[in-house]
C-alpha cells in the first residue's frame, strides 16, 4: 500500500484542530512529531503515526467522577480520546458500553476458579467492535473537514461505515470485492452509501483505495483504516477503559484477545497503561493473551518459533474477520505479549466452532467466528497451563454469531415429532 | 389454546414467592384475585390474569434516585417489577437500557419538529425486545420451581428462550414448526437446548404446547408465554419507563408501537400510568399508536371499522414478527388508541421495505421488518395529519434487521468497477 505522510497529505484545511486532548502525531518508531491531520506513516522513518496526549492537567479522582457521569457509550471517555469536549452532542453512532458478562458457567466449565468475564461487542450499533473505531474516525473526518467517508472491507468494517456515516451525515463510498456473499452486501448497502464492487480480490480492492487516496478524484475522502487510521485505532483503546471500570476500576490479571491486524491489542495495551499513569486503576502486573486461527497464524507462529519478525501467511480459515495475513502491528504485538507474561495461541477451524457452541451453550451469546477463536485459544492455553485459572480472566468477543452463520450451519433440529403427545414421548423428551 | 386456571395449575410450589412488589394476579376483566402463580386465565371468567402491585411504601425522589443508581439494565426497574429485589444479582440473560436515539435526520426527512427519537431493541443480547420478556419469565420460572423453560415460536422468541436459559442454567425445549428456515434454526438450536421440530404449521406447534401444559409429561415446564405469561408479558413495561428516563423523565407526547397480540402496546399504556401514579413523571396527556403490516391488521381494520371487537385474520406479510391474526389484545389495543387520542394505522408491504431503508439511510439503523412498519406507519401518520410532527415523538424498533434479510435482499451494489481509476471515473463516482 503506498504510504502517505505529512508532506503528501490530503488534509482538505491546514486549520488548528480541536481534537480534545490530543496535541500531535507522534511516531511509533522513530518519535517524530507531526501536527494533527489526515497522515498516517512518518516523514522520517515511515513508521506508523500514533495520537500524542496531554493529560497533564487530569486529577484522578475528578477524572474518574466525570468519566461515571458521562454517556452510557465510548464519549464517557472523550478526555482520553482525540476528540473534542462536546463530542457526544454531535450525530454519531454512539458504540460502546458493551456488556462484561460474569461468564460463571462458562467458567465452570474451564475450570477458571479466579473468575471469567466476556467482553460482549456484539451489542454495539452494527454488531462489532468496528463500531467503536469508526466511531472516532468520524470525528476525526469531520475535524479535517472531509465530506466523504471510505474503505475497503470485506464485512464488518462495510455495515459500521455505512450506518456511521448515515448517523453523521457524511457521504459514504465503500469498496468491497465484486463477489462477497449476497447476506454481506445487503448488510452493508442497506445504509444507501455508495458500495462498489471491485473485480478483483480483497488485494486489489485495497491496491485500489491506495491508488485513489493519492489521486484527485480522492480528495476530501477520509479512508478510516488508512489516512485516519491514528484516530480510527484509538477506538480500541475504550475496550480497555470499559472493561477496568466495569470490574470497579480494577485491572484484569489476564485478558484474550483477538488479532487481525494486531492493532486493537496494542492500542488495548496502550488504554491500561493510560490508566495505570493516571492513576484511575492500581499499579500492577497484568497480562495480554493474542489468539489467532490456525489456518491465519502469522503472529502465534513467530512467537512459538521466538521470532521478532511476522512472517506472512495466506489465510484459510473459517474466522474471516481475522484473517490478515501479513498484519501491520505483529511486531509490537509479539513485544507485548511476550513483555506482559502473556503468550499468542491458535486453534482450529473445528475448535473454533466447538467453541462457538461452548459459549452459547454456557452464557447464551452467540459469538462470531472472532470469539469462537477467543474462547477456543483460552480454552487452549488453560489446558497446557499457560494461562492462570485462578486469576481474573477477560475474554473479547469482537463480533456476532448472526454474521457468521455459515460457520455453524451444520447444528439443527435435535428431534422432529408429529403433534401429538405419544410423538413427543416416543422422542424420549418427556 | 387450553385455558389454564388457577384451579388447574401446574405450579410446582405452593409456597408464597418472593417477587418484590407483586401481590397477586388479578383478572383484567373481572378483577378477581388469586395468589401469584403460574397461571394466566381467570377461575371465574377466563379473562387474563394481570400483575398487581403493592407501590405505596415508595416515595418519588428515593424511587428515581435507586433507579439511576440501578445497573444499566431492565433490572433498575427491579422496584415496579415482579422480581425479587436481588434479581440483578442472579444469571440472566440483563437485557434492555438500549438506546433512544435522537433521529434528527428522519425527522427533517418526515418534517418532525417537536423531536423525533428511536427506542432501537435491536441492541438486546439477542437482538430483539423478546429478551425484555423472556427475562421476566425467567425469574417468575426461578421463583415457582420450574426447571423447564419452553415455548413455541417462529424465530426470534426460540432464540431469547435458548439464550436465557442457558445463561440462567435451565433446560430449553422449544417447539417450532419443522419446515423453519435453516438460518431461523441454526439462531434458535446454537444455544444448546432441545429445539423440536413439530410436523405442522404453527398453529400446530401451538396446540400441541396447550396438550403438553395439561399433561403430566409438562410438569415443571414454564410456557414463557402460556403458564409464565403474566410474568412475561410485563417485561414490555420496562420500554415505557427506559422511553420517559431517557427523556429526562419526560412523557413524550406520541408513542408509536407495533402491534402483534397487542400485548406490548397495552403494558407500555400500563407503565406510562404507573410512572405518572408514582410521581416519577409529570401528570400529562400521550397518544399511543399502534402499526400493523396490511397483509395482517386485524386491530387496524377493527379499528377504522369503528369496532370493538377484532376479526380474525390470515396473516400474509413480510412482517412475520408481528403476523398474528387473532391478537388476544386487540380490543384492549383499539381501547387504549382510542382513550388516549392515538390512532392504529397499517402499511403495505412495499412501504415496510421502503421504511427500513429509510431508516437505515438517515439513523444508521438496520430495522427488522417490524421497525419497518413502525416508521412506515408513523409517515404515513404524519401524511395524513394524524400524528403531530410539533409534538415529541418516539418510535419503536424492536427487532434486527440481521434476521429479516430477505425483505431487503433485493438491495445491492450501487457500481462494479475495474480496480483502477478510470474504471471510477467512467463510473461517475469522483
Amino acid at each position: 500500500m503506498a504510504v502517505q505522510t505529512a508532506e503528501t497529505s490530503t488534509n482538505p484545511t491546514d486549520a488548528a484542530v480541536d481534537l480534545g486532548p490530543a496535541t500531535a502525531l507522534s511516531c511509533r518508531e522513530c518519535g517524530h512529531r507531526v501536527p494533527l491531520g489526515p497522515v498516517f506513516a512518518c516523514e522520517e522513518c515511515f513508521g506508523p503515526l500514533e495520537i500524542a496526549y496531554d493529560f497533564s492537567a487530569y486529577d484522578a479522582e475528578e477524572l474518574r467522577k466525570r468519566i461515571e457521569a458521562g454517556p452510557a457509550n465510548i464519549w464517557r471517555y472523550a478526555p482520553l480520546l482525540p476528540v473534542p469536549a462536546d463530542v457526544a452532542t454531535k450525530p454519531n453512532i454512539n458504540p460502546g458500553w458493551t456488556k462484561l458478562v460474569q461468564a460463571d458457567n462458562l467458567a465452570r466449565e474451564l475450570g477458571v476458579t479466579g473468575g471469567l468475564y466476556v467482553k460482549d461487542d456484539s451489542g454495539n450499533p452494527t454488531h462489532s467492535f468496528k463500531d467503536r473505531v469508526v466511531a472516532q474516525a468520524i470525528e476525526a473526518a469531520r475535524a479535517f473537514g472531509f465530506t466523504t467517508l471510505s474503505c475497503s472491507s470485506t464485512g464488518n468494517l462495510a455495515g459500521a461505515v455505512g450506518a456511521a456515516a448515515a448517523r453523521a451525515g457524511f457521504r459514504s463510498c465503500v469498496f468491497i470485492p465484486h463477489d462477497l456473499e449476497q447476506g454481506k452486501v445487503v448488510m452493508a448497502a442497506v445504509y444507501g452509501g455508495e458500495l462498489v464492487g471491485i473485480e478483483g480480490n480483497y488485494d486489489d480492492v485495497n491496491r485500489f483505495c491506495s491508488e485513489l487516496i493519492g489521486d484527485p478524484a480522492g480528495e476530501g475522502w477520509g479512508f478510516v483504516n488508512v489516512n485516519l487510521r491514528p484516530y480510527y485505532a484509538e477506538g480500541s483503546k475504550t475496550l480497555a477503559y470499559e472493561i477496568c471500570e466495569q470490574l470497579g476500576w480494577r485491572l484484569p490479571d489476564q485478558i484474550v484477545v483477538p488479532i487481525a491486524s494486531g492493532s486493537q491489542l496494542t492500542k488495548i495495551d496502550k488504554g491500561l497503561k493510560e490508566l495505570i499513569e493516571l492513576g484511575l486503576v492500581e499499579d500492577r502486573p497484568y497480562k495480554i493473551f493474542g489468539a489467532q486461527a490456525e489456518g491465519c497464524s502469522p503472529v502465534s507462529t513467530a512467537y512459538k518459533a521466538g521470532h521478532d519478525v511476522v512472517r506472512p501467511q495466506k489465510p484459510n480459515t473459517i474466522a474471516k474477520s481475522l484473517a490478515i495475513g501479513n498484519p501491520a502491528d505483529g511486531p509490537y504485538v509479539l513485544d507485548i505479549a511476550r513483555r506482559t507474561g502473556g503468550a499468542v495461541e491458535d486453534v482450529t477451524d473445528e475448535q473454533v466452532v466447538d467453541a462457538i457452541k461452548l459459549l452459547a451453550r454456557t452464557e447464551g451469546i452467540f459469538a462470531e467466528t472472532a470469539g469462537g477463536v477467543t474462547v477456543g485459544v483460552t480454552r487452549k492455553l488453560i489446558e497446557n497451563g499457560v494461562l492462570d485459572p485462578s486469576l481474573t480472566t477477560v475474554v473479547l468477543n469482537t463480533g456476532d454469531g448472526l454474521k457468521t452463520l455459515d460457520a455453524v450451519a451444520g447444528i439443527g433440529l435435535t428431534a422432529t415429532i408429529r403433534p401429538n403427545l405419544d410423538s413427543f414421548r416416543e422422542a424420549g423428551l418427556a
